[in-house]
């Protein structure tokens, strides 16, 4: 394709695709397709010869659209907000055309300047100290197996340089809340840590937030049976209830092991912009690192995470590689990303957040996270005011958590109750939630934070809650 | 950013990445600027108010343009190709319009379906059996960890259900060749084998692939000592040379002690899309794993791997995680691609693969490959004929491996030489090529497959190393 025959079919692309997200509000919001319809609807093989970009868009239009669950719909109340500002988008598309190879320094300048720039920036925006250093990610999942691999080998004495972790002298042991995301134990395992050695602390029955002297007490006990306490995952913003790990306290105990804090701050990360909301996140400058996604609440388009480390050179000698082919004059002067986390090749991600926080402004960023933390106080109060109706946890920011238990309804018969309106809203397509199970049983967490989403949406929401549970 | 506001500002960067597209061919080809500079172009902190999108575009042409090594130039014969077809550019742009959420099938049924579709398109244009089924990565280094936690798993029984990598009876060895990417001993180390653990073997003098006698050989003392045999990695167009190491071989050695044999065809996989190349990936269709990269030869834009694996059910046993926040009551019927890699949150990464095989058409894939075949053959036979220059390897695909050896230099003072009249190639802004060593000298890669490169490109190419290596 040419220039000319791109900047044509662009237009096209360009008009289907503001035509689109203006119209979101009118979709339904869960995807409402059958499994393997979507791949039904298309060939079984590539085409030989060239099709026309009328075509394809038709099939965006007919065949994606509708298997999409849209969550850049102002009544998307599920998993974690996951916005896709059109500001970052055109980052996105800034990136495409520029079209850098991100291997080294030398193979792309401003790609590794752009990114340290603007991750120097949320850094300070969040308060944090100025000896943290930052790398865009994909996603948190990988943000934290980098975390793992650096905190397995700070414990295990750089054992990857010798004879791996199968040789380390005693069983390094990780620790984290129940109440983490799944991609902890996950980067635990990969890791290699295996599943003997990763330890789920207790949570506070109140604040499902980590018991500190749960952990003591578990990471003495390895002490003591001859293992060595190598990492803990605190949870900052939790999956399930958005509960906040006591980091202060956390970085305390492990420091008496000389063992690594991960803080895995994915979407509650950018609560950390309002200098109001700090307190929940005392001691995260402490830790060892910081995972957080400005691709959830803050605004930029998937993928795009951060991972923030103490001490770069750590990490830079767990991840380094520097063949003759990778080699250049300028390597002691520059950052070479590459060395920061997997991937060798790297795409220019930075431009998403650049455009996104120059576009935007970091003013108006604020504002947006107000405005939902206000919304979701709105909505616990109302909750919590109604009759049969529960806030299950505390409501720190934007997760409002809750059941609805007509006539003392529980076990089984409430699990089911809770998974049927819960069905039943995203069924009509008016809203989309996802449920959880918290303590064994099942309940509704509405979180808060599409961009789209203003009080209005809240409240139509609230409304619908009330009626799916009121018929089921 | 409203969607009108969109509309209004993406045509102005949609016409500022055609007129860069097009002006490629007049810029540098390697960025020209010094380490900083760039960084202090850029103001210290992020913008309280929004900025104007001009001001944006206008630091991107400023600031931006110039600190890019142009991989999309005519002349850019570096490292790998790395193309971004404008077809593909589209088709990110596409993602970002629907901002699809890939965390579960129910988050996006098409962002899964569609991936599975392409993959298959893409597995049967290249002949492999239907066996294979694949996932889109970011890039070589992530598939290529996978493959080895995957084969870690096989060969350690699972240990990461158990006491880990730490726990495993007898040590896990893992073999590549000298010549295969800096991206694979990275797995093997972050995948906890240890260096020591780690065997290069030899390869032929004159092919530089593999020799699998050497392999049988490290693999027998391996067994004799007590340990282990777990993976192959097989360099299937290796980063030096793009050699070829034997497959077929390797897979029957392999087979004999129960390991995993991964081929990295990150390069060179695009390749086996013409069927009169497929000899030379004999066996590749009996591996275990096979990584390549749309993103380089094939033409789609970063960040696009695919890591194909005959044994899913294997990798997924080592890669998935299901809270309950991720159930849902269609998981038995379809694929959930987050158990298939590290992420859970994925980009709609197969839309640049649709519409970059739709707009573009396998036919025309192919002829581009063959012409660049035909251009590295015209180059190679252009270098043996002409007085002090060598091709020092077989050159089997697309890269020419050259060096100018006049009047006999050797030693240092030919390895001088080699750097001074590479790096008087890449500062001339006319061309680009990555010096790298082989047999510990240094040599220059004339690694072609830009996108933009014809017949015209290779041969002022082949003057200009004439004149540069003449004047030095």
């Amino acid at each position: 394709m040419t220039p000319e025959e791109f900047r044509t079919e662009a237009l096209l692309l360009v008009d289907w695709v503001a035509d689109h997200r203006a119209r979101i509000p009118d979709l339904p919001v869960a995807a409402q397709v059958a499994p393997g319809s979507v791949r039904a609807a298309l060939p079984m093989s590539a085409p030989e010869a060239p099709e026309e970009i009328a075509d394809v868009l038709a099939d965006l239009e007919r065949i994606v659209v509708p298997g999409i669950t849209q969550t850049q719909h102002p009544a998307f109340f599920g998993w974690f907000p996951s916005n896709a500002s059109l500001a970052s988008l055109l980052g996105d598309i800034a990136s495409g055309g520029v079209a850098a190879l991100g291997i080294t320094w030398q193979s792309a300048p401003a790609l590794t300047e752009v990114e340290q720039v603007v991750t120097d920036w949320l850094r300070d925006l969040c308060g944090l100290a100025p000896q943290w250093r930052g790398a865009i990610q994909d996603t948190a999942s990988t943000g934290t197996l980098v975390a793992m691999l650096a905190a397995r080998e700070r414990a295990g004495e750089h054992s990857q340089e010798g004879g791996g972790m199968q040789a380390v002298p005693a069983p390094l042991v990780a620790y984290t809340s129940p109440q983490a995301h799944s991609s902890v134990p996950k980067a635990v395992l990969l890791a290699g840590f295996g599943r003997d050695n990763l330890r789920f602390i207790d949570v506070d029955p109140v604040t499902y937030a980590m018991r500190p002297e749960a952990l003591a007490e578990a990471m003495a006990a390895d002490v003591a049976a001859g293992r060595r306490p190598a990492v803990v995952v605190a949870a900052v913003g939790s999956t399930g209830t958005c509960a906040m790990d006591p980091v202060a306290e956390i970085v305390r105990i492990a420091r008496s092991h000389g063992a690594w804090v991960h803080v895995d701050a994915a979407m509650a990360g950018s609560a950390m912009l309002l200098p109001e909301m700090r307190h929940l996140f005392a001691g995260v400058d402490e830790a060892d690192s910081l995972v957080w996604n400005p691709h959830k609440w803050l605004g930029t388009i998937l993928d795009c995470s951060l991972l923030y480390v103490r001490d770069v050179d750590h990490l830079i000698r767990c991840m380094s590689t520097t063949p003759s082919y990778l080699r250049s004059a300028v390597d002691d002067e520059v950052v070479q990303f590459k060395d920061w986390g997997i991937p060798l090749g790297r795409r220019f991600r930075a431009l998403k957040l650049w455009f996104h926080l120059r576009l935007e402004g970091a003013e108006a960023i604020r504002s947006r996270l107000r405005r939902d933390l206000a919304n979701a106080r709105w909505l616990a109060d109302q909750v919590a005011a109604e009759p049969d109706w529960r806030v299950l946890a505390p409501v720190d920011l934007q997760t409002v958590c809750v059941r609805h238990e007509p006539g003392g309804m529980t076990g089984e018969g409430l699990d089911r109750h809770t998974l049927d309106w819960a069905e039943a809203i995203n069924a009509s397509g008016r809203a989309f939630v996802s449920p959880s199970q918290l303590d064994g049983r099942w309940m509704v967490r509405v979180s808060i934070g599409a961009e789209a989403t203003e009080r209005a949406d809240v409240a139509a929401m609230w409304e619908l809650m009330k009626e799916s549970a009121g018929a089921c």
